[in-house]
């Protein structure tokens, strides 16, 4: 799992900050997450080939998390794109999307599939073998999701010695795998752990931006690998917090350390702040594995 | 006059070149031309006041001429501006903008003000007491117009000396600017060119992109003293130009000359292309004084 942040400043792009994107890169697939004004010179820019971005989730349709869409869709179709897009986000995506693209008859050679959230309570939006994608409802001006990226539970491992020692059957290592105890050779039955260990442990990944502190969303992030939640304000400005439905870098301590995150990153930081330190310092006071996003810094995970 | 490039590539955004955008500088104006992504970093990196910008002019809906507009819209609410903004561009942009705008409740303080355009013949859209801007009907695959900005007549110089030579009273200075012959103390008839001399020579400037080559233009753009003309295409992709409806830099050279003006700038560049200079000298074959436009160049006029 590898987390590439190509912009991680709220509110307006400027020459040496970008406003919220993310590529997810978790088990083969590459998850563009949110796509503020300038995100396909950031995805050029880490080199990441535009035809492995399958699928688009985007928050919530503030300026500094969409505006880039539209251009990132055209120039896939400048770039004859032929792959399906599956495009995550608020209803009212689609219409902005289409209108551009009618009144600029630009309308895309490849599928463009959007999948429209309305939903205010957590919801399963991708699926395959191995991975999920479910929305996390967050507290914000406008309708806007989070969402939690998990690798599903991969499969035991054979533990060979025990299994060739034992007499099983190749027909049910897959059985094994899945977790199941066999009967083997000798009508005897064999106990899983006895002759497999465990998968790895599976990585999870959670994305909450733009949020207000929403002890709401704990239980949905509950244990996470990583955690990226904004902390658009330094203790200084709490008060603005609230108002704004954002939150400060403490309260982003809080739900990480509720919700028992691995590691916590910080980001969509107010470009009022010159130094960054001051917001994990903040945040440290209250939970111990705290990183900085910063544009182009890539998470290997 | 004083024309920035901001961007002037063709189709798609890239690490070092940008879509089309450019600020002129006109008798205290600011007028902004055409809005592809990323061209609010590229005010600020040209270290332009947001404020003094008041009039937006958008050629087409392509996306690497308008995508950037939304954008500049949200940053300046954000900034809190209080002047109106003027917005010129075809039919269709303003239900763009305000979808968006509406969408992520981001409605701005201060007044847009759109000016659809829908006339297929040059009209003037814009007037004050120094300065003019006109459109020039472009054929391009949509709805496109070029811009031509120019200065007024300016008022005629009092020759001081000839004036108190010929008893002329003070009252009659206004109308011997403005090019009238008066009646002097004495009774007798001045001659207005007696006393006067011409004013600076009006400067003026036409942008045209994107457009294939057209020359029904010539006789808008007639002696102006600038001329941005689009050159997407060099000799060897000549072929492309009438079926993209762009113009090579020897199409973009031949309508200078017919025009017959001063400087010719070439822009809108084919992003297949590494190295411009071709573009000069293709044109030059065909016109004098050619330039070419790079992001970042500052033409001073």
């Amino acid at each position: 799992m590898k987390l590439n942040i190509l912009g991680c400043y709220s509110a307006t792009p400027r020459a040496f900050t970008n406003p919220t994107a993310q590529v997810l890169e978790i088990n083969n697939h590459i998850f563009l997450i949110d796509c503020g004004e300038g995100t396909q010179v950031e995805i050029r820019r880490h080199k990441i080939k535009f035809n492995r971005i399958k699928h688009v989730f985007i928050s919530h349709l503030h300026g500094d998390h969409f505006f880039g869409l539209v251009g990132l869709i055209s120039t896939f179709r400048l770039l004859t794109r032929e792959a399906d897009l599956h495009i995550y986000g608020p209803k009212g995506l689609k219409e902005i999307i289409t209108l551009q693209l009618k009144l600029s008859k630009s309308w895309t050679n490849y599928q463009l599939i959007f999948h429209e959230l309305t939903n205010t309570s957590s919801e399963i939006i991708f699926e395959d073998e191995k991975v999920e994608v479910h929305t996390i409802p967050l507290d914000h001006r406008v309708y806007t999701n989070g969402f939690l990226f998990k690798e599903k539970e991969h499969e035991r491992k054979l533990d060979m010695n025990a299994v060739l020692n034992t007499n099983i059957d190749i027909a049910y290592y897959r059985k094994l795998k899945q977790g199941f105890d066999v009967v083997n050779e000798d009508g005897i039955t064999i106990k899983n752990e006895t002759v497999t260990h465990a998968g790895p442990t599976p990585k999870s990944y959670a994305f909450c931006s733009d949020t207000a502190y929403n002890e709401a969303i704990v239980p949905i992030i509950k244990d996470v690998t990583v955690l990226y939640h904004e902390s658009t304000f330094l203790e200084k400005h709490a008060k603005l917090a609230p108002k704004t439905k954002h939150s400060t870098a403490i309260e982003a301590a809080k739900i990480a350390k509720m919700a028992n995150v691995g590691t916590l990153i910080l980001g969509h930081y107010s470009t009022r702040y010159d130094d960054l330190n001051a917001f994990k310092t903040e945040a440290e006071t209250c939970f111990g594995t705290v990183e900085l996003a910063n544009d182009g810094k890539v998470f290997e995970l």
